[in-house]
Protein backbone atom coordinates (compact mmCIF):
# COMPACT_ATOMS: atom_id res chain seq x y z
CA UNK A 1 0.00 0.00 0.00
CA UNK A 2 1.11 3.65 -0.82
CA UNK A 3 2.06 5.11 2.17
CA UNK A 4 -0.03 8.30 1.09
CA UNK A 5 -3.32 5.76 1.03
CA UNK A 6 -2.51 4.54 4.81
CA UNK A 7 -4.64 5.72 8.01
CA UNK A 8 -2.36 8.72 9.68
CA UNK A 9 -3.58 9.70 13.23
CA UNK A 10 -2.47 12.85 14.65
CA UNK A 11 -2.73 13.28 18.72
CA UNK A 12 -3.00 16.44 19.64
CA UNK A 13 -4.07 19.32 16.56
CA UNK A 14 -1.56 22.08 18.30
CA UNK A 15 0.95 24.00 15.93
CA UNK A 16 3.08 21.07 15.36
CA UNK A 17 0.07 18.37 14.95
CA UNK A 18 -1.96 21.15 12.77
CA UNK A 19 1.38 21.46 10.83
CA UNK A 20 1.58 18.12 10.27
CA UNK A 21 -2.19 17.90 9.36
CA UNK A 22 -1.80 20.63 6.76
CA UNK A 23 1.40 19.29 4.93
CA UNK A 24 -0.09 15.88 4.96
CA UNK A 25 -2.85 16.65 3.54
CA UNK A 26 -1.37 19.00 1.37
CA UNK A 27 1.42 16.82 -0.08
CA UNK A 28 -1.73 13.95 -1.23
CA UNK A 29 -1.87 11.82 2.13
CA UNK A 30 -5.59 11.21 1.69
CA UNK A 31 -6.34 9.47 4.96
CA UNK A 32 -5.53 11.87 7.69
CA UNK A 33 -7.39 11.67 11.02
CA UNK A 34 -6.88 13.67 14.01
CA UNK A 35 -7.57 13.42 17.93
CA UNK A 36 -7.89 16.40 19.56
CA UNK A 37 -8.79 16.98 23.71
CA UNK A 38 -10.59 20.12 23.10
CA UNK A 39 -13.63 19.51 20.14
CA UNK A 40 -12.66 23.39 19.40
CA UNK A 41 -10.12 22.59 17.38
CA UNK A 42 -11.17 19.31 15.64
CA UNK A 43 -13.74 21.41 14.13
CA UNK A 44 -11.74 23.79 12.72
CA UNK A 45 -9.33 21.39 10.90
CA UNK A 46 -12.43 19.48 9.59
CA UNK A 47 -14.02 22.45 8.17
CA UNK A 48 -10.18 23.77 6.71
CA UNK A 49 -10.15 20.16 5.00
CA UNK A 50 -6.49 19.46 6.32
CA UNK A 51 -8.06 16.03 8.13
CA UNK A 52 -10.67 13.49 7.00
CA UNK A 53 -12.11 13.05 10.37
CA UNK A 54 -11.36 14.11 13.99
CA UNK A 55 -12.87 13.18 17.32
CA UNK A 56 -11.82 13.93 20.82
CA UNK A 57 -12.16 10.29 21.92
CA UNK A 58 -9.06 7.99 20.37
CA UNK A 59 -11.04 5.41 20.34
CA UNK A 60 -13.09 6.36 17.63
CA UNK A 61 -9.90 6.28 15.09
CA UNK A 62 -7.14 4.58 16.64
CA UNK A 63 -7.97 0.77 15.50
CA UNK A 64 -7.58 1.68 12.03
CA UNK A 65 -5.09 3.67 12.28
CA UNK A 66 -1.81 2.68 10.47
CA UNK A 67 0.55 5.20 11.35
CA UNK A 68 0.21 7.23 14.91
CA UNK A 69 1.84 10.61 15.56
CA UNK A 70 2.22 11.86 19.17
CA UNK A 71 1.80 15.53 19.21
CA UNK A 72 0.72 16.27 22.71
CA UNK A 73 3.15 17.76 25.38
CA UNK A 74 5.91 15.68 26.60
CA UNK A 75 4.47 15.11 30.26
CA UNK A 76 0.68 13.82 28.48
CA UNK A 77 3.48 11.57 25.82
CA UNK A 78 3.36 8.64 28.13
CA UNK A 79 -0.98 8.48 28.91
CA UNK A 80 -1.57 9.31 25.11
CA UNK A 81 1.07 5.96 24.32
CA UNK A 82 -0.72 4.37 26.71
CA UNK A 83 -4.15 4.68 25.12
CA UNK A 84 -2.61 4.38 21.49
CA UNK A 85 -0.88 1.03 23.02
CA UNK A 86 -4.16 -0.42 24.12
CA UNK A 87 -6.27 0.27 21.16
CA UNK A 88 -3.54 0.35 17.84
CA UNK A 89 -3.74 -3.00 16.39
CA UNK A 90 -0.57 -5.51 15.18
CA UNK A 91 2.40 -4.16 13.10
CA UNK A 92 0.72 -0.47 13.00
CA UNK A 93 3.79 2.22 13.66
CA UNK A 94 3.96 4.90 16.21
CA UNK A 95 6.01 8.09 15.83
CA UNK A 96 6.21 10.87 17.63
CA UNK A 97 7.30 15.23 18.00
CA UNK A 98 9.14 15.37 21.30
CA UNK A 99 12.05 18.09 21.74
CA UNK A 100 13.79 15.89 24.27
CA UNK A 101 14.22 12.57 23.43
CA UNK A 102 15.94 9.83 25.66
CA UNK A 103 13.41 10.34 28.74
CA UNK A 104 10.07 10.31 26.52
CA UNK A 105 11.22 7.31 24.16
CA UNK A 106 11.97 5.57 27.33
CA UNK A 107 8.32 6.15 28.97
CA UNK A 108 6.65 5.64 25.23
CA UNK A 109 8.65 2.66 24.48
CA UNK A 110 7.37 1.21 27.88
CA UNK A 111 3.72 0.89 27.38
CA UNK A 112 3.31 0.43 23.86
CA UNK A 113 3.27 -3.51 23.10
CA UNK A 114 5.97 -5.30 21.11
CA UNK A 115 3.59 -5.97 17.99
CA UNK A 116 3.69 -2.23 17.82
CA UNK A 117 6.31 -0.33 15.97
CA UNK A 118 7.94 2.75 17.30
CA UNK A 119 10.07 5.32 15.83
CA UNK A 120 10.74 8.65 17.92
CA UNK A 121 11.48 11.91 16.08
CA UNK A 122 11.85 15.91 16.38
CA UNK A 123 11.02 18.07 13.90
CA UNK A 124 13.03 20.90 14.36
CA UNK A 125 10.50 23.32 13.76
CA UNK A 126 7.78 25.37 15.88
CA UNK A 127 5.96 28.64 16.69
CA UNK A 128 6.39 30.53 19.65
CA UNK A 129 2.46 30.57 20.17
CA UNK A 130 0.77 27.54 20.57
CA UNK A 131 -2.30 26.01 19.13
CA UNK A 132 -3.80 25.22 15.72
CA UNK A 133 -4.59 29.00 14.44
CA UNK A 134 -0.49 28.90 14.68
CA UNK A 135 -0.14 26.00 12.49
CA UNK A 136 1.62 26.31 9.04
CA UNK A 137 2.66 23.74 6.27
CA UNK A 138 5.26 26.82 5.58
CA UNK A 139 7.17 26.61 9.35
CA UNK A 140 8.07 23.13 7.96
CA UNK A 141 9.70 23.81 4.84
CA UNK A 142 13.45 23.16 4.56
CA UNK A 143 13.63 22.41 8.36
CA UNK A 144 15.71 19.82 9.94
CA UNK A 145 14.36 16.82 11.25
CA UNK A 146 15.60 14.29 13.24
CA UNK A 147 14.86 10.97 13.21
CA UNK A 148 15.93 8.83 16.60
CA UNK A 149 15.79 5.44 16.15
CA UNK A 150 16.10 3.25 19.63
CA UNK A 151 16.47 -0.59 19.83
CA UNK A 152 12.70 -1.68 18.63
CA UNK A 153 12.49 0.60 15.44
CA UNK A 154 12.41 -1.56 13.15
CA UNK A 155 14.07 -0.27 9.17
CA UNK A 156 10.49 -0.05 7.62
CA UNK A 157 9.13 1.71 10.26
CA UNK A 158 12.30 4.20 10.15
CA UNK A 159 11.83 4.51 6.41
CA UNK A 160 8.47 5.47 6.61
CA UNK A 161 9.00 8.51 8.80
CA UNK A 162 11.35 9.43 6.69
CA UNK A 163 9.08 9.25 4.49
CA UNK A 164 6.25 11.53 6.16
CA UNK A 165 9.08 14.20 6.54
CA UNK A 166 9.73 14.38 2.92
CA UNK A 167 6.91 14.78 1.72
CA UNK A 168 6.06 17.23 4.34
CA UNK A 169 8.79 19.11 3.19
CA UNK A 170 11.22 19.16 5.85
CA UNK A 171 15.18 19.88 4.74
CA UNK A 172 17.63 17.75 6.37
CA UNK A 173 16.73 14.36 7.42
CA UNK A 174 19.40 12.86 9.99
CA UNK A 175 19.44 10.01 12.41
CA UNK A 176 20.68 10.34 15.59
CA UNK A 177 20.55 8.63 18.96
CA UNK A 178 18.55 10.04 21.62
CA UNK A 179 21.47 10.65 23.71
CA UNK A 180 23.28 12.63 21.08
CA UNK A 181 19.99 14.22 19.94
CA UNK A 182 19.50 15.67 23.61
CA UNK A 183 23.43 16.56 23.90
CA UNK A 184 23.42 18.71 20.42
CA UNK A 185 19.79 19.86 20.97
CA UNK A 186 20.58 21.86 24.23
CA UNK A 187 22.76 23.15 23.05
CA UNK A 188 21.21 24.17 19.91
CA UNK A 189 17.25 24.92 21.16
CA UNK A 190 17.23 25.06 25.00
CA UNK A 191 20.41 26.83 25.58
CA UNK A 192 19.38 29.74 23.27
CA UNK A 193 15.94 30.01 25.23
CA UNK A 194 17.61 30.32 28.34
CA UNK A 195 19.68 33.15 27.17
CA UNK A 196 17.01 34.69 25.47
CA UNK A 197 14.91 34.90 28.92
CA UNK A 198 17.59 35.49 30.98
CA UNK A 199 18.56 38.57 28.84
CA UNK A 200 15.00 40.11 28.73
CA UNK A 201 14.44 39.35 32.49
CA UNK A 202 17.70 41.14 33.69
CA UNK A 203 16.57 44.67 32.09
CA UNK A 204 15.63 47.02 35.18
CA UNK A 205 12.16 46.52 35.92
CA UNK A 206 11.03 50.66 35.27
CA UNK A 207 13.30 50.83 32.68
CA UNK A 208 12.49 52.44 28.74
CA UNK A 209 14.50 50.36 26.91
CA UNK A 210 11.87 49.65 24.01
CA UNK A 211 12.97 53.06 22.96
CA UNK A 212 16.66 52.14 22.29
CA UNK A 213 17.07 48.45 21.43
CA UNK A 214 18.08 47.56 17.57
CA UNK A 215 17.82 44.44 15.80
CA UNK A 216 20.45 42.84 17.40
CA UNK A 217 18.54 42.53 20.94
CA UNK A 218 15.01 41.93 19.03
CA UNK A 219 16.67 39.32 17.48
CA UNK A 220 18.51 37.24 20.30
CA UNK A 221 14.57 37.76 22.80
CA UNK A 222 12.01 37.15 20.00
CA UNK A 223 12.28 33.34 21.51
CA UNK A 224 11.82 34.97 25.15
CA UNK A 225 8.00 35.03 24.20
CA UNK A 226 7.87 31.43 25.43
CA UNK A 227 5.38 28.57 25.87
CA UNK A 228 5.96 28.23 29.55
CA UNK A 229 4.46 24.77 30.21
CA UNK A 230 6.11 23.32 27.45
CA UNK A 231 9.45 25.06 27.85
CA UNK A 232 9.71 24.24 31.87
CA UNK A 233 8.45 20.02 30.57
CA UNK A 234 11.37 20.28 27.97
CA UNK A 235 14.20 22.01 30.16
CA UNK A 236 14.12 19.39 33.03
CA UNK A 237 13.19 16.41 30.87
CA UNK A 238 17.33 17.19 29.41
CA UNK A 239 18.10 18.55 32.86
CA UNK A 240 21.60 17.15 32.44
CA UNK A 241 22.52 18.19 28.94
CA UNK A 242 21.24 21.54 29.58
CA UNK A 243 23.59 22.08 33.04
CA UNK A 244 26.56 21.12 30.65
CA UNK A 245 25.40 23.55 28.01
CA UNK A 246 24.79 26.58 30.56
CA UNK A 247 28.06 25.52 32.19
CA UNK A 248 29.95 25.36 28.86
CA UNK A 249 28.58 28.82 27.89
CA UNK A 250 29.26 30.27 31.44
CA UNK A 251 32.91 29.72 31.12
CA UNK A 252 32.85 31.60 27.33
CA UNK A 253 30.82 34.70 29.14
CA UNK A 254 33.33 34.66 32.07
CA UNK A 255 36.14 35.10 29.72
CA UNK A 256 34.58 37.86 27.68
CA UNK A 257 33.97 39.72 31.10
CA UNK A 258 37.46 38.95 32.31
CA UNK A 259 38.86 40.57 29.10
CA UNK A 260 36.63 43.66 29.56
CA UNK A 261 37.65 43.55 33.11
CA UNK A 262 41.66 43.51 32.36
CA UNK A 263 40.63 45.63 28.97
CA UNK A 264 42.75 42.71 27.15
CA UNK A 265 42.17 43.88 23.30
CA UNK A 266 43.81 41.20 21.83
CA UNK A 267 42.15 38.34 23.66
CA UNK A 268 38.47 40.06 22.75
CA UNK A 269 39.69 40.32 19.03
CA UNK A 270 40.61 36.59 18.89
CA UNK A 271 37.18 35.62 20.41
CA UNK A 272 35.07 37.56 18.21
CA UNK A 273 37.53 36.39 15.35
CA UNK A 274 36.72 33.08 16.40
CA UNK A 275 33.17 33.61 16.54
CA UNK A 276 32.57 35.20 13.43
CA UNK A 277 34.61 31.54 11.75
CA UNK A 278 32.87 29.63 13.64
CA UNK A 279 29.20 31.24 12.57
CA UNK A 280 29.85 31.30 8.90
CA UNK A 281 31.15 27.59 8.93
CA UNK A 282 28.16 26.65 10.79
CA UNK A 283 25.32 28.54 8.65
CA UNK A 284 26.90 27.44 5.59
CA UNK A 285 26.78 23.69 6.31
CA UNK B 1 20.10 78.55 4.65
CA UNK B 2 17.92 75.52 4.22
CA UNK B 3 19.70 72.85 5.75
CA UNK B 4 19.77 70.58 2.33
CA UNK B 5 21.57 73.39 0.74
CA UNK B 6 24.62 72.94 3.46
CA UNK B 7 27.84 71.65 2.91
CA UNK B 8 27.57 67.98 4.43
CA UNK B 9 30.82 66.18 5.03
CA UNK B 10 31.25 62.95 6.15
CA UNK B 11 34.25 61.58 7.28
CA UNK B 12 34.69 57.36 6.67
CA UNK B 13 32.75 55.79 4.11
CA UNK B 14 32.32 52.96 6.05
CA UNK B 15 29.12 50.92 5.90
CA UNK B 16 27.65 53.78 8.28
CA UNK B 17 29.26 56.65 6.63
CA UNK B 18 28.13 55.60 3.20
CA UNK B 19 24.65 54.91 4.42
CA UNK B 20 24.22 58.26 5.55
CA UNK B 21 25.59 59.27 1.97
CA UNK B 22 23.28 57.65 0.58
CA UNK B 23 20.23 58.28 2.78
CA UNK B 24 21.18 62.00 2.38
CA UNK B 25 22.07 62.30 -1.31
CA UNK B 26 18.52 60.64 -1.94
CA UNK B 27 17.07 62.60 0.51
CA UNK B 28 17.47 65.70 -1.76
CA UNK B 29 21.00 67.27 0.27
CA UNK B 30 22.70 68.73 -2.80
CA UNK B 31 25.91 69.17 -1.29
CA UNK B 32 27.30 66.07 0.39
CA UNK B 33 30.95 65.62 0.82
CA UNK B 34 33.14 62.63 2.17
CA UNK B 35 36.41 62.00 3.08
CA UNK B 36 37.94 58.30 3.27
CA UNK B 37 41.44 57.06 4.05
CA UNK B 38 41.30 54.74 0.74
CA UNK B 39 41.06 56.15 -2.24
CA UNK B 40 39.06 53.45 -3.89
CA UNK B 41 35.94 54.33 -1.59
CA UNK B 42 35.81 57.56 -2.74
CA UNK B 43 35.63 57.11 -6.43
CA UNK B 44 32.97 54.30 -5.78
CA UNK B 45 30.78 56.54 -3.94
CA UNK B 46 31.79 59.15 -6.76
CA UNK B 47 30.76 56.53 -9.45
CA UNK B 48 27.63 55.79 -7.06
CA UNK B 49 26.83 59.53 -7.59
CA UNK B 50 25.67 59.38 -3.55
CA UNK B 51 28.67 62.33 -3.34
CA UNK B 52 29.54 65.21 -5.03
CA UNK B 53 32.70 65.56 -4.04
CA UNK B 54 35.21 63.35 -2.28
CA UNK B 55 39.27 63.12 -1.22
CA UNK B 56 41.54 61.08 0.93
CA UNK B 57 42.59 64.67 2.56
CA UNK B 58 40.22 65.97 4.78
CA UNK B 59 42.28 69.09 3.96
CA UNK B 60 39.99 69.64 0.95
CA UNK B 61 36.76 69.90 1.77
CA UNK B 62 36.63 70.80 5.75
CA UNK B 63 37.27 74.57 5.59
CA UNK B 64 33.81 74.91 3.33
CA UNK B 65 32.02 72.23 5.58
CA UNK B 66 29.24 73.47 7.62
CA UNK B 67 28.19 70.36 9.11
CA UNK B 68 30.75 67.41 9.49
CA UNK B 69 29.90 64.00 10.34
CA UNK B 70 32.66 61.64 11.91
CA UNK B 71 31.89 58.07 11.04
CA UNK B 72 35.01 56.40 11.34
CA UNK B 73 36.28 53.61 14.33
CA UNK B 74 36.22 54.96 17.92
CA UNK B 75 39.76 55.11 18.18
CA UNK B 76 40.44 57.20 15.25
CA UNK B 77 37.97 59.91 16.30
CA UNK B 78 39.90 61.87 18.61
CA UNK B 79 42.17 61.98 15.69
CA UNK B 80 40.04 63.00 13.18
CA UNK B 81 38.04 65.54 15.28
CA UNK B 82 41.40 67.28 15.94
CA UNK B 83 41.48 68.21 11.95
CA UNK B 84 38.20 69.16 11.75
CA UNK B 85 38.93 71.47 14.96
CA UNK B 86 41.87 73.04 13.24
CA UNK B 87 40.56 72.92 9.50
CA UNK B 88 36.57 73.78 10.13
CA UNK B 89 35.25 77.57 9.76
CA UNK B 90 33.25 79.33 12.65
CA UNK B 91 29.88 78.31 13.49
CA UNK B 92 30.13 74.97 11.65
CA UNK B 93 28.49 71.85 13.14
CA UNK B 94 30.18 68.56 13.78
CA UNK B 95 28.35 65.46 14.85
CA UNK B 96 29.29 61.41 15.39
CA UNK B 97 28.05 58.01 14.96
CA UNK B 98 29.81 56.24 18.09
CA UNK B 99 28.32 53.54 19.17
CA UNK B 100 29.57 54.85 23.13
CA UNK B 101 29.30 58.16 24.26
CA UNK B 102 30.83 59.48 27.07
CA UNK B 103 34.23 58.44 26.92
CA UNK B 104 34.49 59.26 23.14
CA UNK B 105 32.60 62.86 23.20
CA UNK B 106 34.78 63.72 26.02
CA UNK B 107 37.94 63.11 23.96
CA UNK B 108 36.18 65.00 20.99
CA UNK B 109 34.99 67.96 22.51
CA UNK B 110 38.67 68.72 24.00
CA UNK B 111 40.24 69.25 21.01
CA UNK B 112 37.27 71.15 18.91
CA UNK B 113 37.52 74.53 19.59
CA UNK B 114 34.73 76.59 21.45
CA UNK B 115 33.35 78.09 18.06
CA UNK B 116 32.84 74.80 16.47
CA UNK B 117 29.53 73.26 17.76
CA UNK B 118 29.33 69.26 18.84
CA UNK B 119 26.29 67.56 19.02
CA UNK B 120 26.92 64.06 19.69
CA UNK B 121 24.63 61.01 18.01
CA UNK B 122 24.32 57.68 17.74
CA UNK B 123 22.53 56.17 14.83
CA UNK B 124 20.88 52.24 15.94
CA UNK B 125 21.38 50.74 12.85
CA UNK B 126 24.83 49.21 11.15
CA UNK B 127 25.70 45.67 9.75
CA UNK B 128 27.96 43.69 10.66
CA UNK B 129 29.70 43.70 7.30
CA UNK B 130 32.58 46.07 7.21
CA UNK B 131 33.01 48.87 4.24
CA UNK B 132 30.88 50.58 1.50
CA UNK B 133 29.69 47.73 -0.13
CA UNK B 134 27.69 46.63 2.67
CA UNK B 135 26.17 50.46 3.40
CA UNK B 136 22.44 51.15 2.41
CA UNK B 137 20.06 53.93 3.35
CA UNK B 138 17.14 50.91 3.76
CA UNK B 139 19.17 49.72 7.19
CA UNK B 140 18.60 53.51 8.93
CA UNK B 141 15.04 53.50 7.78
CA UNK B 142 12.87 52.96 10.84
CA UNK B 143 16.07 52.38 13.12
CA UNK B 144 16.33 53.70 16.12
CA UNK B 145 18.18 57.65 16.61
CA UNK B 146 19.59 58.91 19.69
CA UNK B 147 21.18 62.66 20.64
CA UNK B 148 23.48 63.02 23.64
CA UNK B 149 24.02 66.68 23.51
CA UNK B 150 26.69 67.58 26.44
CA UNK B 151 27.03 70.97 27.75
CA UNK B 152 28.38 73.25 24.94
CA UNK B 153 25.88 70.97 22.14
CA UNK B 154 23.71 74.67 21.11
CA UNK B 155 19.95 74.08 20.61
CA UNK B 156 20.36 74.93 17.21
CA UNK B 157 22.87 71.86 16.33
CA UNK B 158 20.59 69.71 18.10
CA UNK B 159 18.02 70.67 15.90
CA UNK B 160 20.33 70.06 12.72
CA UNK B 161 21.49 66.51 14.02
CA UNK B 162 17.59 65.97 14.55
CA UNK B 163 16.59 66.97 11.20
CA UNK B 164 19.37 64.81 9.44
CA UNK B 165 17.96 61.93 11.18
CA UNK B 166 14.37 62.74 10.30
CA UNK B 167 15.55 63.36 6.71
CA UNK B 168 17.46 60.17 6.36
CA UNK B 169 14.37 58.37 7.47
CA UNK B 170 15.28 57.15 11.10
CA UNK B 171 12.49 56.43 13.15
CA UNK B 172 12.78 57.39 16.89
CA UNK B 173 14.38 60.06 17.34
CA UNK B 174 15.47 60.25 21.29
CA UNK B 175 17.67 62.25 23.46
CA UNK B 176 19.48 60.63 26.22
CA UNK B 177 22.53 62.24 28.39
CA UNK B 178 25.80 60.16 27.67
CA UNK B 179 25.75 58.66 30.99
CA UNK B 180 22.19 57.50 30.06
CA UNK B 181 23.22 56.02 26.83
CA UNK B 182 26.46 54.16 27.63
CA UNK B 183 23.56 52.38 30.31
CA UNK B 184 21.27 51.12 28.18
CA UNK B 185 23.50 50.40 25.12
CA UNK B 186 25.59 48.14 27.31
CA UNK B 187 22.19 45.93 27.88
CA UNK B 188 20.57 46.19 24.60
CA UNK B 189 23.74 45.99 21.86
CA UNK B 190 27.34 45.13 23.72
CA UNK B 191 25.50 42.15 26.18
CA UNK B 192 23.85 40.84 23.07
CA UNK B 193 26.86 40.55 21.24
CA UNK B 194 29.04 38.83 24.17
CA UNK B 195 26.04 36.40 24.63
CA UNK B 196 26.18 35.60 20.84
CA UNK B 197 29.90 35.56 20.87
CA UNK B 198 29.65 32.98 23.91
CA UNK B 199 27.37 30.93 22.50
CA UNK B 200 28.91 30.11 19.14
CA UNK B 201 32.37 29.76 21.07
CA UNK B 202 30.76 27.46 23.92
CA UNK B 203 30.24 24.39 21.14
CA UNK B 204 32.84 21.89 20.77
CA UNK B 205 35.53 22.04 18.14
CA UNK B 206 34.60 18.96 16.08
CA UNK B 207 30.86 19.03 16.45
CA UNK B 208 28.77 18.69 13.56
CA UNK B 209 25.86 21.26 15.30
CA UNK B 210 25.35 22.86 11.85
CA UNK B 211 22.99 19.94 10.94
CA UNK B 212 20.95 20.21 13.93
CA UNK B 213 20.31 23.92 14.63
CA UNK B 214 16.95 25.59 14.57
CA UNK B 215 15.67 29.23 13.75
CA UNK B 216 16.52 30.26 17.43
CA UNK B 217 20.05 29.36 16.86
CA UNK B 218 20.00 30.98 13.85
CA UNK B 219 18.79 34.33 15.34
CA UNK B 220 20.76 34.44 18.73
CA UNK B 221 24.01 33.79 16.72
CA UNK B 222 23.43 36.40 13.36
CA UNK B 223 25.71 39.24 15.35
CA UNK B 224 28.35 36.44 16.42
CA UNK B 225 29.79 37.63 13.23
CA UNK B 226 31.58 40.38 14.34
CA UNK B 227 33.59 43.26 13.21
CA UNK B 228 36.25 42.45 15.82
CA UNK B 229 37.95 45.59 15.37
CA UNK B 230 34.87 47.90 15.89
CA UNK B 231 33.79 46.02 18.74
CA UNK B 232 36.80 45.52 20.97
CA UNK B 233 36.28 49.41 21.43
CA UNK B 234 33.05 49.53 21.78
CA UNK B 235 33.19 46.83 24.87
CA UNK B 236 35.89 48.12 26.18
CA UNK B 237 35.09 51.65 25.34
CA UNK B 238 31.88 51.07 27.68
CA UNK B 239 33.84 48.61 30.20
CA UNK B 240 32.06 49.71 33.67
CA UNK B 241 28.31 49.52 32.13
CA UNK B 242 29.19 46.14 30.17
CA UNK B 243 30.77 44.62 33.10
CA UNK B 244 27.17 45.28 34.93
CA UNK B 245 25.36 43.87 32.53
CA UNK B 246 27.12 40.88 32.35
CA UNK B 247 26.42 40.56 35.65
CA UNK B 248 23.06 40.53 35.96
CA UNK B 249 22.28 38.89 33.16
CA UNK B 250 24.68 36.03 35.00
CA UNK B 251 22.55 36.34 38.15
CA UNK B 252 19.10 35.56 36.03
CA UNK B 253 20.56 32.86 33.88
CA UNK B 254 21.92 31.27 37.12
CA UNK B 255 18.65 31.48 38.49
CA UNK B 256 17.05 29.55 35.50
CA UNK B 257 20.46 26.96 35.92
CA UNK B 258 19.19 27.13 39.95
CA UNK B 259 15.56 26.20 38.52
CA UNK B 260 16.71 23.29 36.18
CA UNK B 261 18.81 22.05 39.21
CA UNK B 262 16.52 21.69 41.14
CA UNK B 263 13.87 20.39 39.25
CA UNK B 264 11.36 23.39 39.94
CA UNK B 265 8.81 23.71 37.56
CA UNK B 266 7.13 26.74 38.94
CA UNK B 267 10.39 28.83 39.27
CA UNK B 268 10.72 28.25 35.69
CA UNK B 269 7.05 28.81 34.42
CA UNK B 270 7.12 32.35 36.51
CA UNK B 271 10.69 32.95 35.12
CA UNK B 272 8.90 32.47 31.44
CA UNK B 273 6.22 34.28 31.75
CA UNK B 274 7.96 37.31 32.75
CA UNK B 275 10.17 37.14 29.91
CA UNK B 276 6.75 36.70 27.84
CA UNK B 277 5.32 39.71 29.23
CA UNK B 278 8.21 41.72 29.05
CA UNK B 279 9.64 41.00 25.60
CA UNK B 280 5.74 41.84 24.11
CA UNK B 281 5.39 45.30 25.72
CA UNK B 282 8.95 45.52 24.69
CA UNK B 283 8.62 45.44 21.24
CA UNK B 284 5.06 46.70 21.21
CA UNK B 285 6.75 50.11 22.17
Amino acid sequence: MDIKDKNILIIGLGVVGGSYAMALSGAGYKNVYAVNRSESSVKKALEMGIIKGGSTNAEDFAGSADIAVIAVYPTGAEECARNLGRLMKKGSLVTDVLGIKRYYSQKISAVLPDYIDYVPAHPMAGREKRGLDYASADVLKGANFIITPIDRSSSEGIEAVRQLAKDMGFGKIRTLTPDEHDRVIAYTSQLPHALAVSLINSDEEDSNTGDFIGDSFRDLTRIAEINADLWQELFIGNRENLLAAIDMFTAQLSSIRAAVEDMDKESLVKQFEKSSARRQSLIKK
